[in-house]
């Protein structure tokens, strides 16, 4: 077998791309936990103002983007510049440090590798060519009328509630109400959100089944953020998203709806 | 193969039966832990003024029963029926509850499901035919004249030493102490417990070997019981029961002996 | 196949051989699973003031040696003798124990079994004949000129990062500076531990490669010990110790270096 693959060459323009930021332990551990949810690598869009990363997932059900503001860090520089990145292995460097300590990235532009630096803890991660990542996708523009803003722990609970019964969960407003649905074989489970269990709600008479594997992938990204916010229509993908550092970073799922069958 | 089992058609007299009944998480939660520690399915006898519960596992070496008082109950109504449960998919969805909530019970006359609800919470649990379960066993009438009363989490001790050598184990009562022995192929444990390691004791020279297995079992099902009393005689199957709810709970495990062979 | 392992004919002098401790189950406890973490059994040589174990690992890469000076005991009488200690099972029994309180320990000379006694809790452990255990290992007499002084939970830290890329390790002194480096495939990771990360430092430009596997096994033998001791030198065998119980127990590991191939 020939590997063709070249890992490293294309990254950078050789000297001239530049990534130096330092940033919150916290703010990047959970923004990078609420991507590597669903996905395995991707891709890493450097700009002078920002950080975003979109990836889809192996099955074209999911997507993912981040979008980390110049504001999300402590200090940041950077030029127009593209890096692919293994998040499992990131995710676990990550790991190694205080939440509430400072995490220093650059770019090393003779190692084309990512110096992650945290105190005198120091790791060289080697970069994937992001000419070998799918392409970033295109954010759908779907017209969703039904929000429900609800907490992280609100949204896992539904998910497990709906686990014990089927691998599908629906999820949708029925007369003003917020609800979840799912069918087993024998059993039902179906849970009705209101009053104290939401933070808001902009009703509309909508519907949707979903795939409960990529909503448990979901909600482990979403973990215990404060506030989730639920887009859905009727047979329509979902927009699950939710804000991390005062809203200077945002990383929002987009999930496809499943055929009833009934 | 042909499968001729029928499991809805013979749970409820059409219309007539009738069970409604609202119960603290906690107390229920604890109920059927009790149980579902050595059985997998069990029968439910409802009545007007109580819920029991009484199976013994496939071997039929260990029987439990529970009764659940009305008073253990924030309400209930019922008629004389009997349903039967799948324990495991029960305390699945009595995981969900939140320990210091309620839960609702009311079985559901047309589709022979019993629905619990919790708060929005709503989960319709598919019943089992009773009649395709084992009989109810009677509570056979033993005299075992030592007692001894201890904590949850000394009697767990107890287990958990004796299955570090072997898996049987002896308890009895010897010059008016209560020990345990478990003797292995090359070591042996021992415990005697006296003084503030029990609650209290009524003293009688007896002494059985017990399997570890189901043992290890009840432990499971007493939990961190604030007392647990246990009735001994020579050669004789062990009782072992305990209270919730100020005493409107009662759980009892009656476990045959095994033969010394030394 | 025939077995001609006696196991208890020659551990003790008939009637002769005696040891008889009490000891406090947090010093026990700690220095069994500092000794148990890379050798599953040991030789211990009892004698009038004191009590040593010292084993080498199967691979002869790695040796142990306990030191529990009279003084660590709360009693404390032996004559010279040795046994033989499967650690797993000896672990076990004391993890019944409750950390504060007290253990007795007493060699049965009928039984050639250890009494082991906490409270009402009683478990004879039968012995290993220690002739038919490797030979305790001479310590080796070795000229280590760096030595760092930090605490078990930085320690495990630097074995936990090095995990992350590679199955070896280098510990070192650089310019007066102790670091670690782990090389992977791919991956590089470092650690420079300066000021507030040690508790002292005796420098020296040194440098050595680790087995990961060993020093993984060390890490938990030495859990969340207040101060840890490594002596290094150049490509030599590091001497890594710390104590409990005030001085009173000693434990010292001997780790082979591996040769570096770059």
């Amino acid at each position: 077998m020939i590997n063709i693959r070249k890992p490293h060459l294309v990254i950078l323009s050789e000297g001239k791309d530049l990534f130096k930021a330092v940033i919150s332990a916290e703010i990047l551990q959970d923004a990078i936990k609420a991507i590597s949810a669903i996905i395995d690598e991707s891709r890493f869009e450097i700009s002078s103002d920002k950080l975003v990363a979109r990836a889809v997932d192996p099955a074209n059900a999911a997507m993912v983007s981040l979008e980390l503001a110049g504001d999300a860090f402590i200090s940041m520089e950077g030029t127009e510049c593209e890096i692919g990145v293994d998040l499992g292995r990131f995710s676990e460097v990550l790991g190694m440090a205080d939440r509430s300590g400072e995490i220093e990235l650059e770019l090393d532009p003779n190692t084309h590798k990512l110096d992650i630096t945290m105190g005198g803890f120091s790791y060289k991660l080697s970069l994937l060519d992001p000419s070998t990542l799918r392409k970033a996708p295109t954010v759908p523009v779907l017209d969703l009328p039904a929000e429900i803003a609800l907490s992280g722990v609100v949204f896992r609970r539904m998910i497990k509630a709906a686990e014990m019964v089927s691998d599908h969960m629906s999820m949708g407003v029925r007369d003003g109400v917020f609800f979840m649905e799912a069918t087993g074989d024998s059993d039902h489970v179906s849970m009705d959100l209101t009053g104290s269990d939401l933070i808001s709600i902009v009703p509309a008479e909508v519907r949707s089944l979903y795939s409960l594997d990529y909503l448990s992938d979901i909600s482990k990204g979403v973990g215990n953020a404060s506030e989730v916010v639920i887009n859905l229509g009727r047979d329509l993908p979902a927009s699950i998203r939710f804000e991390l550092a005062g809203g200077d970073c945002m990383v929002k799922y987009v999930l496809a709806p499943r055929i009833e069958s009934d």
